[in-house]
């Protein structure tokens, strides 16, 4: 190997041998981890951050940044190496040591909300390429809003063959080849080598060939040779298209034994497999101890990123006072002043001339009204758009190598929608906000978890939210989706029930900057049972009295979305049975439940007899209606037909619920 | 367009004009459906039934036939016309009158368990072309076990843009092509358009590029020219890889103003556009009207194969009698008989001997067992095989090319592996069995619901279950999983407390006939609860109590898997403070929670206090322990950390569930 740091007596070698070490160490203190990727992806990395990555560790979150993403989040040793080794401040080499224990930064797999210098996520295959696409995507958009001299930077990614395996990366691949994404760069480790052994037990792709398929540039390289990596990434930043520069390694490469197996990949190496490795790759220092010839080698890659930073800073300066406000604000992602006020006028205007719309419709509304104040608003849908209503009139579309647009046609391709989404958001500057059929969250759920354990604030728009979608059938219909939503943490689900309570979702959607949220809209046009609009948010306890009993409540009927009209139609049946009943409309009951106790207990109320109505599951109803509550939904999956009829067959009627009431109240 | 069937006078044209025609009438009397793909492949389809499916009406679901799956399930109307036209029992002219209507066996998307003649249920993209990839893996497994004489047949898929847009395809497609499933062929029908618009708005990908990077042959034909179609179905039959063929097409063919448009894809045409098509495609007859002699050459397409079937049950007829018994038992997916026995002998010899072992060691246990009696059990994991312990001894892996293996290295395809196991299911003989970590099921949540919703018996083998994983941290983390799954219809989740119970689950998960099972099985090593063995199965109601008060019960704790024994120590505690508690074992809440009440209030008990220790979220206990009740677990995503701290971390402790019970009773 020859020494491509030509500023410093210290080989490449000597530096991507430190990472190696420092790897084999945490993992072995730790005795749990992956050095197998670290050790054969070493050279990758070494050559990416100390010869090509614009980085600062002087300020690791500068907006114009190169993005780096270890897509192969198991190899997280190699990031927290690099990051340890070029200055990252609080990666010290107590946290090394630290590496998988409790309150580290250092955590098993890299965690954006938890370590300085980590972009995203990853440990989930897959989810890093995709998520990068969307940093690569917003970079281009951004850069095109307001030029090279503020937005120019590239997105690297070190990504496995698990993670090519996944479909999510090709879902992400084949839009950022059809979008030209010429910024990314995907740094391959190609290993050959899975849990189960050699990769040819499961696979035998040819990768070159397959992202050639989908837009992309290949290029093939020895991943040991550190000019050849060089010479490949410097052309790859010359590319019109994305490129993946496919690196042949060895897996846990200078191990004696374990190098080029899969039992290098996720445990310890012991001791003596260590010893030997070490003594393979010449160093000869003690556990976590590196040379400081070595690390000042590496902190001066570390800031290789500084004067471009000050050039960019100086160029920061220089603008408008208001245009500079308004760009770190969008950098920041505050949400715009204009907000608050938009969806009130809405509001207002929608007390005085009710809608009766689908929520869909609805939400079409509330974006209309919205986008104008909320520029960074950034659309899309995985090829509904029509149904989905999600495309505004002044939305333009991105187009290939055309990035001027907010409306995003991610194809049909819901995950690697959501993937991009977390990526955009991620970026910062943008605001993501995709769109499919509620029941095809199923295939974007692993990236919307992300979102929910990273605290991503990307919007989820997710219309034909049950049966009420009629006769596309039960594969469209979501039933138990709420339920499966409202059991994960740090996700908002929404399910208003008319125009006012949809305008009100949505502010409450986009002012919540810690988490994603989605809004579970209806195919079929509702009553607006809101009479009142207003700038107080009814919606924001997750659940209010929408109607009040005539009189000591007997009975309390909660509903979510379309079931609130049923609710109220009930109502009106048992008022004139004499049996006095409001309803209290849950829009979340997530956050509702969420609430303080008090706030539950005065909002859930004292009526004797206590009821919900939702077309979805009864499970987590329990915990606001109790567990001998009456529950009116569904039992089963859906079925084929109009709506109408569906709502008739399943028995999610204001008759049935009424019955229920009355049976329950003189039983 | 030339006649291709020259047995009869009718023309290519008129028989896919029959089909066309009905897909527009059905679609118009429904006012709703999609009409596009029909008339776009209907040339691609009469050629394919017409000439080369091995398919009899007579018997639709006969094993050795030739399986044709409608990837693109919105086109149903094209597989109900076929199913109609070619004489299928049941799918009357009425049927296809009452499309998208309740009850009706023309539902919106194909449901095979609605509809004779339908292989699988289609309509969520990809998930056509990926189970089919199952199926034709099973045959060639089967065909490997009996031969040719028995099982010897071709799997046919037609696939649109958006099956290849999606990602599970991609794995699927990677995965036939690597074992090189030659008897695989699929029908792209590659129209150009999707929902938004031209697919050019999100998709430039070259898909016979991209399929031969996987290991398969591509061909591209004019899809409205039968000769080319059928030339190279012909060609493809005698390929050694599987075979996608590139149709180019127009969607809508015929529709004067739609055609080639997006309008066509997914609504009524209307009359007047209707009216043009009907005379484009000369086509003068009434509406749901098929001239006799058209009809005719449509029923002899439909009995293509009755003499291979005949040919077929001779052969089946000269078998030794218990071979042929085996044969039939397995095709008709019963269980075996020797289950229970090897179930109750591991049971009695655990009893004798516990085992202190994690459960997924306990399930491999369980499956050394089984294996032997159930020699149809085909087990796999998506790249985790060493840690999710599911290769048993004998346990032979499937190669490219050579299948004569019961074990399945499904490579890193969550998604991929479960679409093939609901595709292994539904071809017959085998019974998938599939595993990952379980919080990758949200990878292949989509693929698991079609089993749920189709009914279809696939076991999930899903280890590493909740924050017990330990240092891998909150991505690896299942917190809401469980929760996520038990709201779900027509699935069950196991997750057993020790050895006993993990062999008890794992006999109700394969006698469990119409639906699939998870099983959620820790990483960490655990306490053997359970004492007794026998043939009676406890599990089968979902709870019972596995440690009765000393006395009357003042409190009740319900526990699930690793946290049984926690409750059982917190139960110790309490006893101690003379709080006479009770421990119900839970290993199925959804199981317990469909029981009788009589029967859940039996097993819940009328101790004042009740609590629940679960290492993972509240939703969905409220049912069990009441909205007030005492919960213990996790209100957030995971850490990471060696696993006995996060237990203490997060307060999943026995002192802590002690504590909280003392609380309450003294409160």
């Amino acid at each position: 190997m020859t020494d491509q740091t030509s500023s410093t007596p210290v080989s490449h070698s000597q530096m991507a041998n430190a990472v190696r070490a420092l790897a084999m160490d945490a993992v072995e203190k730790a005795r749990s981890g992956h050095p197998g990727l670290p050790m054969g992806a070493a050279d990758i990395a070494t050559v990416l951050f100390a010869e090509h990555l614009k980085y600062d560790v002087a300020d690791p979150a500068w907006p114009d940044r190169d993005r780096f993403v270890l897509s192969a989040g198991h190899g997280s040793m190699l990031l927290y190496a690099l990051l340890h080794l070029t200055g990252v401040k609080g990666v010290t080499i107590d946290e090394l040591k630290n590496f998988r224990q409790l309150h580290s930064l250092t955590p098993g797999h890299p965690e954006n909300f938890v370590t300085p210098g980590v972009e995203t996520t990853t440990g989930p295959l897959g989810q890093g390429i995709a998520t990068a696409v969307g940093m690569a995507l917003a970079e281009r958009m951004l850069a095109a809003e307001y030029g090279a001299d503020l937005v120019d930077h590239h997105t690297f990614v070190l990504a496995s063959d698990g993670d090519l395996m996944e479909g999510v990366s090709q879902e992400s691949i084949a839009l950022a080849g059809h979008l030209r994404l010429n910024r990314l760069i995907v740094l391959f480790d190609d290993n050959g080598i899975s849990i189960d052994g050699p990769l040819s037990l499961a696979d035998s792709t040819d990768q070159i060939k397959r992202v050639e398929a989908s837009g992309w540039r290949g290029i093939r390289v020895d991943g040991h040779d550190p000019e050849a990596i060089s010479q490949a990434i410097a052309e790859a930043k010359t590319s019109d298209r994305p490129v993946l520069i496919a690196c042949k390694t060895t897996i846990g490469y200078g191990a004696p034994n374990r190098a080029g197996t899969s039992k290098a990949h996720g445990e310890p190496l012991g001791a003596e497999e260590m010893e030997g490795a070490k003594k393979a790759l010449d160093w000869p220092h003690a556990p976590f101890e590196i040379p400081q010839e070595i690390k000042q080698a590496w902190e001066a890659a570390g800031r290789r990123g500084a004067q471009a930073r000050a050039d960019w800073q100086a160029r920061i300066g220089k603008l408008e006072s208001s245009a500079r406000a308004e760009f770190e604000r969008r950098l920041k992602g505050t949400v715009p002043a204009g907000l608050a006020g938009a969806v009130t006028a809405l509001k207002d205007k929608l007390a005085a001339e009710p809608a009766k719309v689908a929520t869909r419709k609805a939400s079409e509304m509330a974006l209309e009204a919205i986008t104008p104040v909320m520029p960074e608003l950034t659309l899309g849908s995985a090829d509904l758009t029509p149904s989905n209503n999600t495309k505004t009139k002044a939305a333009v579309p991105v187009k290939p190598g055309d990035f001027a647009g907010r409306y995003i046609h991610y194809g049909i391709r819901e995950h690697g929608m959501a993937a991009a989404m977390n990526g955009i958001a991620l970026h910062g500057g943008l605001r993501p906000a995709g769109a499919t059929f509620f029941v095809f969250t199923d295939y974007a759920r692993p990236a919307i978890r992300i979102a929910a354990l990273s605290g991503l604030p990307s919007v989820f728009i997710m219309t034909h939210d049950s049966i009420g979608l009629g006769e596309d059938g039960p594969t469209h219909q979501p039933v138990e989706h709420l339920s499966a939503f409202r059991g994960m943490p740090n996700i908002s689900v929404f399910r208003p029930c008319d125009a006012i309570e949809t305008a009100e979702c949505w502010q409450l959607a986009l002012e919540r900057t810690d988490g994603p949220s989605i809004l579970a809209l209806t195919r079929q046009g509702l009553s607006q049972s809101r009479e009142t609009g207003g700038a107080d948010n009814l919606c924001a306890f997750g659940a209010y009295e929408i109607a009040p009993a005539k009189g000591e409540a007997q009975a309390s009927l909660f509903a979510s979305g379309s079931e609130v009209e049923i609710a109220l139609q009930a109502k009106a049946v048992l008022d004139e049975r004499g049996t006095p009943t409001r309803v209290v409309s849950v829009p979340s009951l997530d956050l509702f439940l969420a609430q303080p106790e008090e706030v539950r207990a005065r909002i859930i109320g004292k009526a004797p007899v206590r009821a919900a109505v939702e077309a979805g599951v009864r499970f987590g109803w329990d915990a606001v209606i109790g567990e001998d509550g009456i529950f009116v939904g569904m039992a089963s999956f859906g079925a084929s037909a109009p709506y109408k009829d569906l709502y008739q067959h399943f028995g999610i009627t204001p008759e049935k619920l009424a019955d229920a009431v009355t049976a329950r109240h003189n039983g």
